[in-house]
């Protein structure tokens, strides 16, 4: 460590690293969030973040903003930096080349073309190197990115909105609407930062929902219009559940800018070519109980995709059907100050579970108002192991 | 105002008065808890507070630890001292006789026996008088005691067991133990300060329960085993709605300690006799669509039983049906962090609720952590006119 250094600055600048790496949180899609500070005797000489794919990585803006200072500095970094040519080129090396004294890396790249091999690269170049700096808080900036390159599978998040007595719309379907501005403004923000959006055939033909990320909704929520433009540049990807293909090709969720797959059992040109022609991409995908086997869809979210977080908006069969096959990550769960009686739809179709010592357990890591209502933040508690 | 006393001050030791009027939060049934202190030259003189009824007044208590000193010092009181002879004499004359300069009330007491003529006494002997400092506050400390006053209703509670997802029980009626130990000792405590326990026939054969305060979980719960002690000196009146009285004199909550009471439609000594033999206490009242009116219940508890605060458990149909009759004043929602699923038992019956229109609005007041689970403090949005 530098006589300049200690362990105090060090999570100082690697804070400031993270919070460069939060401003690619609706931009970066397929790649990681990441931010970098170059720091000399105690004060910044240059900054970046990962902007938009295609686009120079952190390292690099930070390199350019800092020109000859760079050298002799240390340099934070919310990710351990490339080795590998990409769009950008190895910024390992880059960093190395502009004569960059110190490393320290939040964590190592979970992508397996890098996996340490950037660090390496450095320490072989002379460069001093650490890693595993807040490296939790490193990953729960890119926890998408982290499960893909892990499982080859997106993050997945569940988004529900609910009454306090747990219910998400009237038995007829009719849900409009049960949380206020506040949470409809959070749920825009869920969808932008989100690589895709699934939903059910039914969900979205009820609602005739397009699922679509709205520039005035993310100013509505607080972003700048500077970053609200950025933000809608392109849109999620949107993905319909529909194994029986039933999705009108008039339905409203077709008509809006960006990509819709239509995830089905159903192939053959005739009875994919209405949908074709309305714009929408028929993904034949393999069945289980006759209906598009869950994980394989998110395989292929992951795989042909490339996406890192995934925004599933839907009734309470598939949500219950992803959480059962073990695909939800994240519960998002907008709670409103309201009852809706026993006779309204539940928040998820567990069929089968009869027993207490069947229940789901689940960890809440956050509750918080968004307006009048209230936003709880829950995952899945770890499958203990079996008693003997 | 006295020269030495300023707002700041007054509000100082209100807040004092109304720390010590919680102290009888789980014993005054049923009367108000009140609390009171006696200043002079800026220094406490005297405190005390109602512990019991049948025991002095908190005006009482604190006349006696300022014995000469209560002479021109200002006393603080939670409520309207008292005007009439009741088992403890009139307070207003008491603090007069003592030579108090000053009175500062929080708020006038409700009882109609009351009702300012407390504050026109102590005027008409030439003690200074002030109201209404703090009043909303010390209204709080006694939700029963003001609506009773006001309506001759308790102020009913519904405490709940809910997962995530809105589930109180299995759809076979198994539910022990959704949430944990530190929410089971709040509803310990919820029962505690309630001056009865309202519950169903089924509920209660069903769970086997006693709907009893024990002592031990009291002090699990955070009160020291003198208070726990005091607490647990009598039992909440424990009441089960049975209309065709098909309790079993050989349920356990007919084992406790305490009076049991039996709200049925069934009249005639016959079919009482073995519920009587068992201690039971059957009180017949009117029918509405062929169950006990539980307004008339209401009442009975009101005005019979002098019933402050009431605290119902009950299955989601009696919980329905007393909300929907307008009997709730509070919703305690303790939410553990677990999933039940769609085929689990919902939170309240409230049929006919088909269209989003007719939805219940509410208002939480407070979500709080306790233990692993969430507690959430709800109470009905007041109805707002109707539109034009």
């Amino acid at each position: 460590m530098s006589s300049t250094d200690s362990a105090a600055d060090d999570a100082r600048w690697m804070a400031r690293a993270l919070e460069l790496a939060r401003r690619g949180l609706y931009t970066t899609h397929p790649n990681p969030r990441v931010g970098c500070v170059l720091v000399r005797a105690g004060a910044v000489v240059g900054e970046g973040w990962h902007e938009r794919a295609g686009e120079p990585h952190a390292e690099v803006h930070a390199l350019q903003a800092a020109g000859e200072q760079a050298r002799g500095a240390t340099a934070y970094v919310s990710l351990e930096p490339c080795s590998h040519q990409g769009r950008t080129g190895p910024c390992a090396r880059a960093l190395a080349e502009a004569g960059v004294a110190r490393v320290v890396a939040a964590m190592r790249d979970p992508n397996p073309m890098v996996a340490g091999r950037g660090l390496t690269m450095l320490e072989q170049a002379g460069v001093e190197v650490e890693c595993d700096l807040m490296a939790q808080e490193a990953a729960a900036i890119n926890p998408g990115f982290v499960k893909r390159m892990a499982h080859g599978l997106p993050f997945v998040r569940l988004k529900l909105a609910m009454s306090l007595d747990g219910r998400t719309a009237m038995a007829s379907g009719e849900s409009q609407w049960i949380t206020g501005p506040a949470a409809r403004g959070v749920v825009q923000c869920l969808r932008s930062r989100s690589s895709a959006i699934v939903s059910g055939v039914d969900a979205v033909s009820l609602d005739g929902s397009r699922l679509t990320v709205r520039h005035q909704a993310l100013i509505d929520a607080g972003l700048s219009p500077e970053a609200a433009r950025e933000a809608t540049r392109t849109q999620p990807l949107r993905v319909v559940i529909d194994s029986a293909l039933r999705l009108s090709p008039r339905a409203p969720i077709l008509a809006g800018p960006g990509r819709t797959l239509v995830a089905t059992l159903v192939d053959g040109p005739e009875r994919q070519a209405p949908l074709i022609a309305a714009g929408a991409e028929p993904v034949v995908l393999p069945a289980r109980d006759g209906r598009v086997e869950l994980a394989a869809l998110m395989r292929h979210l992951g795989e042909h995709e490339a996406c890192n977080e995934v925004l599933l908006e839907s009734g309470p069969r598939l949500a219950g059907a992803m959480f059962e096959a073990g695909l939800v990550d994240e519960l998002k769960l907008f709670m409103a100050p309201t009852l809706l009686g026993h006779e309204a739809r539940g928040l998820l179709n567990l069929p089968g579970l009869e027993r207490m010592a069947q229940q789901r357990g689940m960890i809440i890591d956050d509750i918080r108002a968004v307006g009048e209502d209230w936003c709880i933040t829950a995952r899945p508690r770890p499958a203990t192991s079996a008693p003997e």
